[in-house]
């Protein structure tokens, strides 16, 4: 029997498989801290073929097969096993159809999100999901992990936009799940099964997307808290007010200090917190909202609120709060950014939790996140090569863990389980639950080859 | 071994097990023409608990297992197979918490959606999803078949409201999946894989619901069309215009007739065809949307357009609409209600496809439907009396079938497979993705005691 790597140079082509030490370094790890691990090569294919092609040769050379695009993952889930097989999708990144009669565009999974938001926008429509990293995260990666972003209150996150998926199944069949029908009951929903699936049922190859008409007005606010736990209290009074805005971003006073010294857009240095509003919509609803939401913030406490007066002071905003886990990331050498979400009636205890967490442990710990969807970005700024602050760092994490759980919260809300919150599954989901999950992974990849080692052992 | 009626009267009490032929033959069919067959018993369990026992009992009897509500499903889901155990929700009634801070609900299977409507009315929020059967249906029946309903355009339909699940499993184990948070990507999204499975992979007995805040204003417009042509590029229009409606529905002549002599709401009678359609959100934007769609439907040809003066007027029209399979049920002795659905641009190639095929093989065929969800009801009014035209209301269904295969369309759009469109289903799929969901049948309910001969064989 050749090689595995012959196999796949003979199959794909030698100028779409890499194999020097040099060129699958790269391949290696992908945004999240610590994690890194080499391959044994890395396969860049031009379509659903290529990728059956290459399942094939895996499995006949038992090797572990690992699908990533840009690699902006933050729970290690396209990090490598060693000998695996990096599936690059990259190169697959044609925009294939924008259909204006059915609201629908579809494209090759590596196709860059922010790109696909720039087709809908060019003929007046509107894809929602707006993950941090979607200047150069691929679709692909979006749909495996599912991810959320900062529109998910009002527009939810990308399960909610996906009508349709070609997928590459383990035996490397083809198949496509969902529909232009916008309601569609025609056997099991495989679809959602594969999305957030982190790559351990099959390779998704294709994405349809549901469009929306691109709302025609927006207003950005900008409130300062003097103490953190009335923030909190401002969430809940808007929910509680019936108000669903857009965007409901939460940045602690470290957070923000880092984020205004990066962006320089005259954040608040010394608010102990400040949340960013958006709300989108009919022009007045968005007039009508933006004044309830600004009388809500002083009602709790709002030091002040400022209302960003054009479409580029409010897009300078989100592109501050989007570049918070780069500006936390400069401050020391390890930036562990933690995921945890919990129901929105639970987030002035769980912020308060962390704080405590941070402070038993001696640990720096910024928060920031999408208060309006309960999910925390607890970010830990540490020194993997400091031995004895990693050992808190771990004490840390599973402190707040614990936290989440004990509030009927989850242990990832956007970033997946991958290799970092593998441990902790078990616990979340129950014995039932978890012992389903593992049936499922058992009969879609009975050899145990597509990701192996993420989400569960 | 003790008979199977006799294990389960003594594990779940006498009173809750039903027995005698007369007893037990209302639970011999559902909503769907035709169908109908007797079980061994009718058993009424108290909660998961008692479901949980029943399982293990008919398994270890091997006897089927057919889970159902109120038995209004129109594709033969629930109606049982001879000597099967039929376990009936609906005494597992109770909403159990409306959790108005995190906009939640959480009732077990057997409640019934009006009641879930209510419930959330109450408290000023809104559970969008109206199956036309909504006031008798139980929201566990909607979870099975993914029921949509006349707000399906704009507010999508039951899995888009479905946060949580208590599922019972084939092996008798209790599961929850899901949680209150918002964003949760802990793990495969199995919840999603039991929504719509129709009773095949496992027992839901209770749910977790997404409320919504109310919506201020609503406006109803009633469109009148000479030419049913008309009609479909009105509602191409105001997709393309960029308006999503919440309600967009469709009744050709003969089906508007019915309705009109059944409720006498003053639907204008020598019509072609009728555009039911409601706005709702901000006052504002409704008033706009109201005013955008009246110009749409003149400049598309309707031949007068009447706004709904009052709430009572708007829900005189709504309740029309809800009538009319009830309305159509009352001409023959057989009404058989077909569920296609199409990508909206193919809808007015689709409804003329109807009325070929109805001249082609002489039939009574009435259309109406969610036209802004692309999802048709044509149907067929007969008499299962007569084998002669029985016959020919056999390959009418297969020529629909094909029409909207050929327009990228689903066989079922929110009845569900069941029985009745069990033969076409492998058709739609292909073979891989088929093979698919019957690995996953196979792997959740090896031994094929869960709603056996439903959506497959």
């Amino acid at each position: 029997m050749a090689s595995l790597t012959s196999s796949l140079t003979a199959r794909i082509g030698p100028d779409r498989v890499l194999t020097a030490r040099e060129d699958i370094l790269p391949y290696g790890f992908d945004g999240t801290a610590i994690l890194r691990q080499l391959p044994a090569c890395v396969v860049f294919p031009r379509g659903a073929a290529d990728v059956s092609a290459v399942l094939k040769i895996a499995r006949e050379h038992r090797a572990p097969v690992v699908t990533r695009g840009s690699g902006t993952g933050l729970s290690g889930g396209s990090v490598p096993l060693p000998g695996a097989v990096v599936l690059c999708l990259v190169k697959m990144d044609r925009i294939l159809e924008v259909d204006t009669a059915n609201l629908t565009l579809r494209a090759e999974a590596g196709a860059i999100t922010q790109k696909i938001y720039d087709a809908a926008d060019a003929v007046g429509l509107f894809y929602p999901p707006d993950p941090g990293s979607m200047k150069i995260s691929t679709i692909g990666g979006n749909v495996a992990e599912n991810s959320g972003g900062l529109r998910g209150l009002k527009y939810g996150v990308t399960r909610d936009y996906v009508m349709g998926l070609e997928v590459v199944l383990a035996d490397g069949s083809i198949c496509w799940l969902g529909s232009k029908c916008v309601k569609d009951v025609a056997g099991y929903n495989l679809r959602d099964l594969f999305i957030g699936s982190e790559g351990t049922l099959g390779v998704v190859t294709q994405v349809l997307l549901k469009l929306l008409p691109k709302p025609a007005a927006r207003q950005t606010l900008l409130a300062t808290y003097t103490a953190m736990d009335a923030a909190a209290e401002t969430v809940s009074a808007i929910i509680a007010a019936k108000i669903i805005p857009c965007t409901l971003e939460f940045l602690d006073q470290k957070t923000l200090r880092c984020v205004e010294d990066f962006a320089k857009v005259g954040l608040p240095r010394d608010a102990a917190a400040i949340l960013l509003v958006e709300t989108d919509g009919h022009p007045s609803a968005v007039a009508d909202e933006a004044d309830a939401i600004e009388k809500l913030c002083r009602a709790h406490g709002a030091s002040s609120v400022r209302r960003a007066a054009t479409a580029a002071e409010a897009a300078q905003l989100a592109t501050a709060r989007r570049s918070a886990f780069s500006a936390l990331a400069r401050l020391r050498p390890t930036t562990i950014l933690e995921d945890v979400t919990v129901p929105r009636s639970e987030l002035a205890g769980m912020i308060r939790a962390v704080e405590v967490i941070a402070l038993k442990h001696d640990l720096n710990i910024a928060t920031f996140g999408h208060f309006g969807d309960g999910n925390l970005h607890p970010t830990i700024l540490t020194d993997e090569r400091d031995a004895a602050e990693m050992r808190r760092v771990e004490l840390a994490l599973a402190d707040i863990v614990t936290a989440t759980l004990e509030r009927g919260g989850t242990i990832t809300g956007e970033h997946g389980v991958g290799l970092a919150k593998k441990p902790f599954l078990k616990r979340q989901l129950g014995d039932a639950s978890y012992d389903l999950l593992r049936l499922v992974k058992k009969s879609l990849d009975p050899d145990g080859f597509l990701n192996p080692g993420k989400i569960f052992d």
